[in-house]
């Protein structure tokens, strides 16, 4: 029995969108190294599965190979992210592949990490396996954004939180904003934030909300499997008390500002930073991919306009505060033609408030 | 074969469903009276069908019975309000059903009218007629809301249309607004219009955007079928402008002002009004029983604080205007509890903008 192309295409879906669940599997865990998942077919069923659950443990494919054993040849491997090529912790996983002798290998979409970067699917190619790329690519990416970002750009993918009245006011003008958006939306931030290496805010919301910007709660999810992501804050003029609540875990808070001793002595992470730019690149060099900001008014304005914004997620209460209360974006704009307009990836309803997912229309810097 | 109360129950609604999809076929004809749909089933089998299509036509069990002949008797009518009891332009439908020998009648919901109100149901008891009321209840009240909140309480049933960028921005502070939304977002604001008896605006609106503010486009309906909605414009000044656009169908417009002899000679039908709560008083006397305001933020504003507001219909925009740019809501409040709070009923995406369909949390007034 022969398969027509498109069959053939769509049984590749099939198998590519399984190792796609997979892959997420590792979504809170995999933090600096990517999500990625691989099922072994032979004969139209499943003999191995994999992904990678941690840096420092193995990849998807060794799992896969591993549970395979010898029904491995002959088979097809479906990978979400190109097959590794470099000594790292692990032996490169493209060699595995070859050395466990299947014969086709389905990869949805390429690494872009200069150590990686085709050579994977070279090493596939010259030991006679046929490759087929780009199966599910669009949903494969998806998996990884920061980390593909990063390695093609060399700045992490940063999404920006706000929570605003439907007259778009983030507080009243006394600073009063508990809460403006419901249960529901407070719980779905934690997954932003427990898939992002990093939340930033500004020295303001701490004084102001002494927040800790952690991931406490996430449904369905033992606690103790989560990377939490690091808080950084902006601190250009050394204002961070020593009692604020995000300094009670003071190994996963950075501070971007004027370097302090006793701030050293609770080992937090100091730096001088420029600019926001600044501040993203050198957290692309600590391994952070996927950066959170969850600030005031002036720093996300500040994100906002200088283009530094992959994606907006905005959640919007079913209020009006009145013309008073604090406006969420400080620009003055004086024409239509200078509006920030975005691209609405999709909206839903989270309890009585909504959740909006928004991208630049261009392509940020 | 006899069945459960259940099995019975799920067959009622199963044909009420069909009685209301065609009671919608009226939705922008029937003003001011409701939509109502019929549907006469005997052993299983539909042997009539029939809407009201226009005020000054039959209603909806007259067609059915029509289409029905000697087949009505014994069979059981489906109709989405209780059939009327009183002589108007057509005779009472309670007693048609009477007449033609039904045996049983299931109506969605009662007609809160003081003509009506039990006597159509009486009729039909009086005379042997099983009756079973409130099947689809819901559904039924949701396709006559104005008609019959004016029936029980006096007054209409009033929506506001906003239309607002992410950050709650109506218009640039020029006054420049075209366009924040999208043609999907404006055509959906055409079936709003067309179920309404009015649209109010204010007369800043009108110098500022010399709006129609009539139905142009309704997407599969013959527009010759449909009754446009009154213009009404609150005018306290006598400042419309006689080459208005509104005014090129003068015989829908009425002005809330002064009067004025110019006005008159056009058809114009000229009111002067104390308050917001007396013009909706007033429309209603005019058989207005669904009204949508859209205007600027002053009078949009004053009807939310005055609670006269039943649905809003919320365009957001995914764009930010910035701080200089008209706040959509003009109130002044201080703390979070003076806040006005909407319930969210649903969210839908229409083209790159969304719309969010809000009701009070406490009934208005």
């Amino acid at each position: 029995m022969s398969l027509t192309s498109s069959e053939q295409y769509a049984q590749h879906q099939y198998w590519m969108q399984q190792a796609i669940v997979l892959a997420q599997q590792g979504q809170y865990s995999t933090r600096p190294n990517p999500n990625v998942g691989c099922v072994i077919v032979k004969d139209g069923k499943v003999v191995g599965t994999g992904f990678h659950p941690k840096a420092g443990q193995p990849h998807a494919e060794v799992f896969a190979l591993r549970e395979a054993g010898q029904l491995a040849k002959g088979a097809t491997a479906y990978v979400t992210l190109e097959p590794c090529a470099h000594y790292g912790r692990t032996p490169p996983c493209a060699k595995g592949l070859v050395e466990a002798g299947v014969v086709k290998v389905v990869v949805a979409c390429s690494d872009p990490n200069p150590l990686v970067a085709g050579k994977g699917v070279q090493i596939l190619k010259d030991a006679g396996i046929e490759v087929e790329l780009g199966v599910c690519e669009a949903e494969a990416e998806a998996l990884n954004k920061g980390f593909l970002k990063a390695m093609a750009t060399g700045m992490p993918y940063v999404r920006l939180k706000v929570a605003s009245s439907l007259d778009g006011r983030t507080a009243m003008a006394s600073g009063e904003s508990k809460w403006i958006t419901g249960s529901e939306a407070r719980q779905d931030v934690q997954h932003w934030r427990a898939i992002s290496g990093a939340v930033v805010t500004g020295i303001e919301t701490i004084l102001a909300d002494d927040p800790q910007l952690n991931v406490r709660q996430l449904v369905d999810v033992n606690m103790d499997h989560i990377v939490q992501p690091q808080r950084v804050i902006l601190d250009r003029q050394g204002r961070l008390p020593l009692d604020a609540q995000i300094l009670k875990q003071p190994e996963t808070v950075m501070v971007m500002g004027p370097f302090r001793q006793e701030l050293a002595q609770l080992g937090v992470v100091q730096l001088e930073i420029q600019s926001l730019a600044d501040l993203l690149k050198t957290l692309k060099d600590f391994q952070i991919y996927d950066v959170m900001v969850e600030a005031g008014v002036t720093l996300s304005s500040a994100f906002l306009q200088e283009n530094l914004i992959d994606e907006i997620i905005s959640y919007i209460a079913p209020t009006f505060l009145g013309q008073s209360a604090r406006a969420m974006f400080n620009a003055n704009f004086e024409q239509m033609s200078q509006q920030l307009r975005f691209k609405l990836e999709d909206v839903i309803q989270l309890g009585q408030d909504i959740r909006l997912r928004l991208t630049p229309l261009q392509e940020s810097v």
